[in-house]
């Protein structure tokens, strides 16, 4: 018989012990916890109240960019750089699938990973959005903060593509790298525009490729025309593939930190955050409710009637409000 | 003294009576039910829940298009139109502000609009946005059925610019005009696909100018691209100032009309469209409830709590959710 290496992960544990178990150093129970997060549900949240004990929030670079860009090459530089520096790190790639099914791009990351392999000082959590990724944006400020409860002081998140989900979760970091090859030409101007609007540090990447001066000479011109007062990103051409340009994306990071740390901006905008993300996750529990109150045998009697004008629109949408200020169950996970 | 020739619109009356007046064919009436299904809230619901006694659902036609397509002209003609053929119509414009503010445009919306003056067979409402759109854009169908109710077998919904909200409002009628005029540029080609989509008559108006023909052959190669099976808008040129193919904008709209009738789709989409509209009333309706909690005593301490780590997220979200479920008031309007 072929033993399993892998823990099995179906036997049931408090989410509190395993907050107890990752804050002191457990990675496998972090692993698990994180795993109770990402489910959602009334376990999530218990987790997540037993996390808030232990609260230390660490630094967050989000890294984005459109697809090719090389995000997860110069991820695995950039970490790297932060271990020759004897700083240790977690990593947390938001994949748009299971790395058990998503075929050549994460065989490769696998590969690079693995380079790693041993290294006490780095965390890998591969986030998979099985195609629901505003659940899963909502769950990355609770990702995250359990990471931190566990001891790491720097999360690198990491965004597939740049959907509207990915560059939210992307900019909720304190400082987003926003990266950018030569020759992303004109027709991208708009995704453009949305990423120039939440970089901190912009990367050009492949900047051995013809095109590179002109593709920093262009965002130098965007950023002319940003707003002023505003904090203005450093442009850092790397050679990710080579590990060119590396540690001046770290430095410029390093940079933008010290920025938000004296100017008091990191405590205002994670304040903000916070706040933000308790709304968000309000409306989207009561939007759940209402599709759960619809969906019941009264909303859909209901609607039925609105459908064939038995009763008015109007009434239809008092009885249900009614209906929703009585749910008793919690709901689906916001 | 001078007598004020309009009527006090400050005497409360019931909503009840109101629609009963209305419906006897008391052209102030309705104005003032209008005005009252408008102010949103319990006396809009209890209007709207009297008027469904009533329903006599009209057939409806958004106008829309790029600001400075010639819109109200073409209302205006199209009005005319109607009424040459011997049938009532009303028209429910959105304008960006009231009217007694709205400035030149206005005015000559006031100009021409008075050449119909004095004929029994047109109703002409008015309803100034005030920049709360999406607001209105929720009211537009509970203005639409009390209408219908006192007797108006057809309704013009006319809206000035193309936001999200007015083609929403636009596209929620049974036939959807959209105009465009030539050199309507490659520059907002994004924006054309969405009237497109929307579009069940397409007018290029203005067609006396250059590019016209040119115009007409680009919507034609858009439309070769949408899918088959849906309905295919027929393209009509006029000249709205001259009254230059009116009476095909018309005969396109009936034409349309005769095909959603005998293929059923005019039922179907009907009951979709009163499906959604609950849908979205009552999301807003739990989103201002949200908002009210949130900006209750309780939701500030809370989210004070939030913001200064004193509290976990998650138990915000839990208290704030459970608030809401006790929520007594049915909150502002839907």
């Amino acid at each position: 018989m072929i033993s399993n290496p892998r823990p099995s992960l179906s036997v049931p544990v408090a989410p509190a012990s395993l907050v107890t178990a990752a804050v002191a150093g457990d990675r496998r129970a972090l692993a698990r916890l994180l795993s109770v997060i990402e489910r959602g549900g009334d376990a999530a949240d218990v987790a997540a109240i037993a996390v808030h004990e232990h609260v230390r929030q660490p630094y967050t670079i989000g890294l984005t960019g459109a697809p090719g860009a090389g995000k997860s090459t110069l991820s695995d530089a950039l970490v790297a750089q932060s271990r020759s520096r004897g700083e240790p790190i977690a990593v947390v790639a938001i994949d748009p699938s299971s790395p058990f099914t998503g075929g050549a791009i994460l065989g490769d990351r696998v590969r690079l990973r693995s380079d790693h392999g041993g290294d006490d000082g780095i965390f890998l959590r591969s986030v998979a959005s099985r195609g629901h990724l505003g659940g899963l944006a909502r769950a990355v400020p609770e990702i995250v903060r359990a990471v931190g409860a566990a001891g790491w002081p720097t999360v690198l998140i990491e965004t597939v593509g740049v959907g509207q989900s990915e560059l939210g979760i992307a900019s909720q970091a304190d400082t987003t790298v926003v990266m950018v090859t030569p020759g992303w030409g004109d027709d991208v101007q708009a995704n453009k525009a949305g990423l120039l609007e939440i970089a901190d540090v912009l990367v050009v990447n492949k900047a051995d490729r013809e095109g590179a001066p002109a593709a920093v000479r262009d965002l130098r011109r965007m950023l002319d025309l940003a707003l002023p007062g505003k904090w203005r990103p450093d442009i850092v051409t790397t050679v990710a593939t080579q590990d060119i340009g590396v540690p001046a994306v770290w430095d410029a990071v390093a940079a933008h930190r010290v920025h938000l740390e004296r100017s008091g901006e990191l405590g205002r905008r994670r304040a903000e955050r916070v706040i933000n993300e308790v709304n968000e996750r309000i409306v989207a529990g009561v939007v759940a409710e209402v599709a759960a109150t619809l969906h019941s045998k009264k909303g859909l009697d209901l609607l039925d009637k609105v459908r064939d004008r038995t009763i008015a629109p109007a009434a239809a949408v008092r009885t249900l409000l009614t209906m929703l200020r009585r749910t008793e169950d919690p709901g689906p996970r916001s």
